[in-house]
């Protein structure tokens, strides 16, 4: 657009101080292409951010972007609310195609508004209307996002803070591991539904990450989530699996849940899921609990055509078949090995997370700090997760050729290097 | 994209009831065009409805077009979080120097997630953090968006129900005209805030729009909006008007509380600032209020950059000059005019809205229903508005040019006329 | 007890800052006779304030008093949670008989924990249970209590910041005069129940006080009451009449709304019904919403026997016929002629309340505080009312002989007198 | 009273369903003494039921009695809202020299209105006003009164549901025990409180009973106590116990939680307080959380000049030495034999409790209630606690005689022996 450099004063001049990625990357991008972004003095950059897991197919994707570009062309519908339109029929033909059907999944498919805190407040308010209860059962080191019924969900205190009012109607349960690694919590939480006297009201839904991606890549076992899902059953309460940073691929299968078995009732998506970094979001929702009325949910956007266009070339070009998910367990077993290269280097520390969405908690959120900023240095997008962003978090476009993969890890096993001699260096 | 026609049975099959639109508008659109969309069929339909005031400067308007496949052709990035892009630059700089600027406004830019609702979220948000207090009065018939927290300032009773918990926070005071045309609805509400047992708690902000869009397009006269604002201040609670519908041209100027002479402390636009239906909020803010912390209220599709590059070109298209406002000055003359042709034939019906934001109230929502269904079968969208849905409401493109309103309007008094006379029929 | 004069010391050593009604009358009583309070020096005081209406009968009735010797004499029993006791039998006998069956009122009684709060908070659940919604509507200037339930309905401020969190699910309506004189407030209260967006959920009740005792004695119409009773019976709203402080014949008659013909749902009453100044709360629901399961609501002192035993001599002595009510009506004229005559010193001044529930706003806090200082150096007991303090509120014992009440009237007219001249002198 | 046996026909015809113990102690006592209640037939019932722990020092015991037969012929004061008076500058200074001189305490009284639950919620609020924060953590099985503030706190979920909106601003955390005998409830809670993204907000205040007498008599060990103490503190949070059912000796010492070392900020009495059976209820906050201002959480029977007179007796009777610390040890040695012999009668039947605030669990709310249906009719007045009921919980007066206690246990014994005669032979 701008052929000159863009001077970065218009953001301090004109953009709330709300901003927030800028400040960490402190550059101007131009322009993006597969697992790369490249800035105003065509510097590259290796990206394992890739828009906090927006971008699990790299950015730009060719066949994704010329199937945009001849929709643009031809005059297709930008925005239809929620019309019929050919392109949101061939998306959800798609989609059921090659991921409800092959999957047993008859689940429908709610268009909220484009965004993954707006798909958890439309769950949330499926399972309270279903149940007729107000209490949410939600988790430990959750994260759900920040509008106000999402945000009472979401553990995080410094966004809980910001919300200016108590967030009420939820109940907060430990997470699998949450009290240490040989604690199961399921026995609280089953004791907490039993007991009539426990004080918790009866929930109309239990919602969970599988794997928590704000929260420091906190992954379930697959018993302790066929173990709430039981409990979620036995309750009378729907189970919510909040999909949108660690489905679309990125534990392994198009779905985090897949590999315990459960089936859940509802099941959001965003992110990821117009495969090209577009907003969208939606919400499955199994038939029998469709209960929303017409517009009872609304949003302005929440056909946002655009994204069905490249959501379908999405599925489409990676889920039509099983090689994408051979392609991402190969890839995530190297990224094991990089993030083991770095915890050998610190006592304690241990690798987080499952798939393609992996890490390390270094113990310290200065520590992860200073190693992501190392990283960034050296042409690597690297951002950390945890209460205290004590976990170098890998999330890499799950398309990243292996050797770009390969470089890197190595940028960031060199940036801990670097940042833990100076350590040493800090301590002696 | 497909180019059979589509079986509708998709939707029926896999969508959700939630769906709404589509029930109205029973047909599969295929492409778009200025102020027309064209179905599978290639039955043409002027639009009066422009995605609910997101479709503001039409559908695909070529040089929005043109900008945005450049881009994408360019690798321009998609999704760039809330990094500095040379995209995100030049919206800014543009949006100051043709809005801000000339309006001395001193306003910060905080992007929120891309809908209205996340932008009212984050509004309250900002409000409650400023002063420490929780309540917020929000007007009878507002509408604000439905997640929780926007929900609670939104008047209608179907998308409050369907929140499925209390909504609280929130005091409700009457809008003006709420209690007819002669009550000053000022005078309660001062006496709300000035009483200090009124059990009314101090506010964090008044939230209004100037023209309520959902509501039934009643308009503030611009002597209530100077006394609320002028009690705003008073009581120490920030001003909001969410622009989210009426702005961006909608009522004559980009604001659509330019002609009172108030000057909020936040202002929300989404819907059309991205100019071509693209997903995109953002908040301003008085500098002084500018107080969310970095990614306090974050979001992931908080940097929609297809859309900053729309947005960029629609404001310099339709902003650099004044010839804009009085395009829309003509030919909201023009919709008052055939307005008024259809109130001059039903006792009682009046005209509401300002701008080109206006519509006929014809005492009855299964009468303003069916005009609008048989104005459908004439190839023309548009729809209803207001408690009882009894307002006919018409939000054509304001680029939609003087010959195609005309015959947009023409439609319409027909369609009034003939299901008046199926009325009178009826009645007889 | 103590035969010698109490040191104040240990209530400013030990009780806490809380305490207050200390600070307005700065003496140490010892006994209490009729509408006498005696101090330890022998300072004799006409009681104006009647422990804020729960001593309608005076202090220590002889007939009371003997009668509540006798039970304790007898070790009747004095806590019996809520089981049959002969005295509890006795005191609902006489209920029914001189209050209930004469009225023609159906009612039945739910014995509460002995507090005004705790009949609000039992009557709220009533009415929340029976209609299955949880907002209640309250008014402008209502007091209701302050734990939590209750103070949400109640209107001042200071008491409602005391919370330390939002009160929620209550609704404000104005009160009958709050928008001046001539603003008839039904017209917004129906407009708010009709509008299907007015932003007001469906009220599961509509609680009042027909003369606002502490909101500055305002006194709602008997057609504005009936016009309310109406709007609730319409939205299928439960008319809760908190009667704590006018009932028990303070506004003439036993109940405060018997004037007005309306016929409340749940009606609340505590303070005065033991008549004797012993803690004791009942509510009346109609049969048909008499729906709390046993001890849903529950709390141990909710059979206070000691108070039944008076609160059946109170019913039997003064409610058996209509002798009483005579009394009262005479004594209310004389009490208007004081306070007329303080009204005609203070231009703007004008009379408030009804019955022996009247006061003069003399249009500050700061002279009617005065007023009240003065008075009691000259031995009179009586406080202020209203969101400014600015009325002067008489609440004497309503068997007050006629020649001690002008002898307290004099008191305060030359109270007046002297206050007012002091203030001219300042003026001047 | 009446001389003629009462008819219950009058509670059935004008008591509301909410009424409860009458239900299973079906006849109409007339009179009461140490630790009988006589019924209007003449029989003698031993009280195993003390008011629920409201007459620790039993019915109309002679002191206390003469001393308030004494106030009433003196005429004095019965209400004196919370002016001074002698009279409480005597209980004042009594409770000062003998509870809280000698152990050291420096807090403050303050006098709430007359119940346990209306204690609660000044607590709550005063723990909020001095944090800032609105959260405070109460514990599964907790019972603090059914007021919605205190309700909030309460597990109880059939008094929740009571409510009829959902509870809010409390968290709930595992008392002692509540996830089995091996499970360190504290490291959980140790957890929720550091992680910054538990979920759970800062706490204002945790409050806890030290023995649930509700909530099925769990005792918290004092090792746990002084973990929640330190905690607590940690976390800026006001530690609150709620001492109105376990208090006043009933544990015994004065205070439940002397043993345990703790020094909590706030302290609620009521129910034994005013040891006579009358309503009154005070807190006791450390002074420099003293913060409530005057009359900020007010209430008109927060003078119970009645209780004051009989609770200064009865602190002067019982608590001047350690005479009766010593009686209760031996009498809690008593019932814990007659518990054990219970106990070894069923298999699995544990004992629960503490001091005299013992029980036994019997493994099921059905057997418990019939054993103690069957003493009932043997002449034994005692009731069931715990979630499922499944406690038979001992409460008798403090001063009950040791032949009279051991005439109730046998009472008690000989009932389970029937009862589970009666289920061996159903059984077989």
């Amino acid at each position: 657009m701008s052929t000159t450099p863009a001077n970065t004063d218009i953001f301090t001049r004109r953009e709330s101080d709300a901003r927030s990625y800028c400040r960490g990357f402190d550059t101007v991008f131009t322009s993006a292409n597969g697992s790369e972004m490249i800035d105003q003095d065509g510097t590259r950059y290796i990206d394992f951010l890739a828009g906090c897991s927006s971008l699990n197919y790299g950015h730009n994707d060719p066949d994704l972007k010329q199937a945009l570009i001849d929709h643009i062309q031809a005059d297709g519908i930008a925005h239809g609310l929620d019309m019929h339109t050919d392109t949101k029929a061939a998306f959800i033909e798609t989609f059921e195609k090659h991921i409800l059907t092959p999957r047993k999944m008859a689940h429908k498919i709610m268009f909220t508004g484009p965004t993954g805190a707006n798909t958890v407040e439309a769950a949330m308010k499926i399972a309270r209307k279903v149940t007729g209860r107000s209490n949410i059962i939600a988790f430990t080191n959750g994260f759900h996002g920040v509008t106000q019924g999402a945000l009472a969900a979401t553990g995080n205190g410094y966004h809980r803070e910001g919300s200016g009012v108590p967030l009420n109607n939820v109940t907060r349960m430990p997470f699998d591991g949450f009290v240490g690694e040989h604690n199961d919590t399921t026995a609280f939480i089953e004791a907490m539904l039993v007991d009539q006297s426990s004080g918790m009201d009866a929930p109309a839904a239990i919602i969970l990450e599988t794997v928590q991606g704000e929260g420091g890549l906190n992954a379930a076992s697959a018993e302790w989530l066929r173990s709430i899902a039981q409990m979620a059953k036995k309750a009378g309460a729907l189970l919510i699996v909040d999909d949108v940073q660690a489905g679309c691929g990125r534990t392994g299968r198009f779905f985090s849940f897949e590999e315990s078995g459960i089936s859940p009732d509802i099941i959001t998506l965003a992110k990821s899921i117009s495969g090209f970094g577009l907003p969208m979001g939606l919400v499955l929702v199994k038939p029998e609990h469709d209960v929303m009325g017409p517009a009872e949910h609304n949003g302005t956007f929440r056909g946002n055509t655009h994204a069905f266009v490249t959501a379908r070339a999405a599925i489409e070009k990676f889920w039509s078949d099983n090689r994408f998910e051979q392609d991402i367990a190969r890839r995530a077993k190297l990224i094991e090995q990089g993030l083991q290269a770095i915890a050998d280097m610190i006592p304690g520390a241990r690798l987080k997370g499952r798939g393609m969405m992996r890490g390390v908690d270094v113990g310290s959120g200065d520590l992860a700090g200073e190693i992501c900023a190392r990283a960034f240095q050296n042409g690597l997008i690297i951002e950390t997760s945890g209460s205290e962003d004590e976990v170098v978090k890998i999330l890499a476009p799950l398309t990243t050729p292996d050797d770009m993969l390969l470089s890197g890890l190595d940028i960031l096993i060199d940036a801990a290097q670097n940042v833990l001699g100076t350590y040493k260096y800090a301590a002696e």
